[in-house]
């Protein structure tokens, strides 16, 4: 069976670049988008037959895989990854894995239930997906990513994200900025903080260790985080959450010692949930494009159902500093 | 085969006796139950079994299919559902339907992909679901249910419920009370306005088509239409949402006109979803027994994949009031 492998050695070129010309990216020379076609024809490369002589039969259904779908983030990912499924002519079956490796997807694929995968809520740690995703099976990695390993993601650039809440934070004359941190092994916990506390150090206001607390990525910890930061004889005036749900958390904490957002605190999230743009919370945050990013997912799983030879590819998508009234709508000024 | 139906005339007994003397019931007299499983032991039955004769195998995974997933009731019943069919030994596959019959359910079903299905989001309508009812295929309604067809159904007595705020709000003085509806074609919509709207009408105030408005089961519907009934010459001093995701929709209406909420109006809910409880929202509501209606759910479908022949079974949940802030924290007072 000829694989983009081939195509790609007979036009001398890499495998990136024959993925590129069957995506129509406009990232490739004439003469070498060219050049691989010739080398498609001549090996006789017909991506979609390749793939239907390599599987039996094909069920149309894609996996998708969540671990926490109480968080109101996952839904609306869910709900935009369905969306561009049904474009694809694709049914979605989720599971809300009670096992974080998606044992039981992993098994469905193995056994042909779906043609592929999409993960949401990856940490590392799982060999047995490490395994899947080395073999080049059909699984994508949404949302959160796998830094260890070269397999299809698309991510936001949460350490970026993380370094333009500390830009905000300093640029509008905060002193005391305190931080909900999020659980210890996703991706987007570690980058975000990651980003978040080298940008301050970096602008000499390196984080206080006491105006920091665990968010854990969940409503009532989060507000029990933040009742603690209040209540501190210095509290902060600014508080930075790993994530929306946090935020929702760390404002209801406030609320709950009749504190005032954002006159008395700001508080910034990180996703743009549709809950942070209701009047009752009204909450700043970094958005992720959900929807581009669930469309960009189904694409390349959907390309590598066809053709599991492709190279890994991985796609960070840049996310946006979304000011409301939480930090009172008030925009950076330059200092020049 | 030996089906229950073969037990229960052996027996002299209805099926639903045969039904309840399997699941331990108490319901049952010692000495029928004594004959029941006489009948069984006579007749050589054993559910189990048949159902493995029935069927030639088994998968241990349930499909649950919603149509509604950013509504956040719907991910805190999916996550009963999940740790019901967990402490079972079932897996949990969603479908969040695009097809509100949820035929891709349906044929999975037929193709022996699951055992059986959950539907939490049925309408009136779907005339392959109702032929699959109908045959006793193992399916269960869960949530919303269906009034014209006999089938397996787990819901609250929403007819009750919306009775129960009737009778509140009367209760606690309001002479101008308001009502956001929700959708046409689901029962808990229909049932919950029905108990409400007649309770009023017993009760000498019957609702007032001025101040009824479409909350859509949406936020940004309910939103708006709250906003609508405010802006009126004489508003209404508490509003009653067919749903909590409503409720917090009509809050974010009141807010964004800077009412306040129990002040200048009173809000209440249904579902008690998590959300309502929180800070900002502190939303009276109803609730509805999740966890216990999930496990029951789950049993039911369980007990139908062992025996198609068993009758089919309604389960209805009482719901309970539950008053908190956005009525003022205030209990009905008797006039007696």
């Amino acid at each position: 069976m000829v694989t983009s492998r081939d195509v790609a050695q007979l036009a001398g070129v890499s495998q990136m670049t024959v993925s590129r010309v069957l995506q129509g990216s406009d990232k490739v020379a004439p003469e070498t988008r060219e050049r691989v076609l010739t080398a498609m024809k001549e090996a006789g490369y017909r991506p979609h037959a390749a793939a239907r002589t390599m599987r039996t039969r094909r069920t149309s259904t894609v996996g998708v895989v969540v671990a926490d779908i109480t968080n109101p983030f996952y839904p609306q990912l869910l709900e935009a990854v369905g969306q561009a499924l049904d474009a694809a002519g694709q049914r979605m079956v989720l599971w809300n894995a009670p096992d974080p490796g998606g044992e039981s997807a992993l098994r469905a694929l193995d056994e042909g239930t779906v043609d592929g995968l999409i993960f949401t809520t990856v940490t590392e740690g799982s060999e047995q997906l490490a395994g899947a995703l080395r073999r080049g099976e059909p699984i994508v990695l949404l949302h959160r990513g796998l830094d260890s390993l070269d397999c299809d993601q698309v991510t936001t650039d949460n350490l970026a994200g993380g370094r333009a809440v500390a830009d905000y934070l300093v640029a509008t004359g905060h002193t005391r900025i305190g931080f909900l941190r999020g659980p210890e092994l996703p991706s987007t916990s570690r980058h975000r903080e990651r980003g978040f506390r080298d940008r301050l150090a970096e602008l000499g206001r390196p984080l206080d260790a006491e105006l920091t607390a665990q968010g854990g990525f969940a409503h009532d910890l989060a507000r029990s985080a933040m009742r603690e930061l209040l209540s501190r004889e210095d509290p902060p005036t600014a508080v930075f959450c790993a994530n929306d749900l946090t935020a929702l958390g760390a404002v209801d904490g406030a609320v709950s010692l009749n504190r005032r957002v954002p006159e008395d605190v700001w508080v910034v999230g990180y996703d743009d949930i549709a809950m942070t743009s209701w009047d009752s919370y009204d909450i700043t945050t970094v958005r992720q494009p959900i929807a581009e990013m669930a469309r960009t997912a189904v694409r390349l799983l959907l390309e590598r159902v066809d053709d599991r030879s492709l190279p890994p590819r991985k796609q960070e998508f840049p996310s946006e500093l979304v000011i409301r009234g939480s930090t009172a709508h008030t925009a950076p000024q330059n200092n020049g």
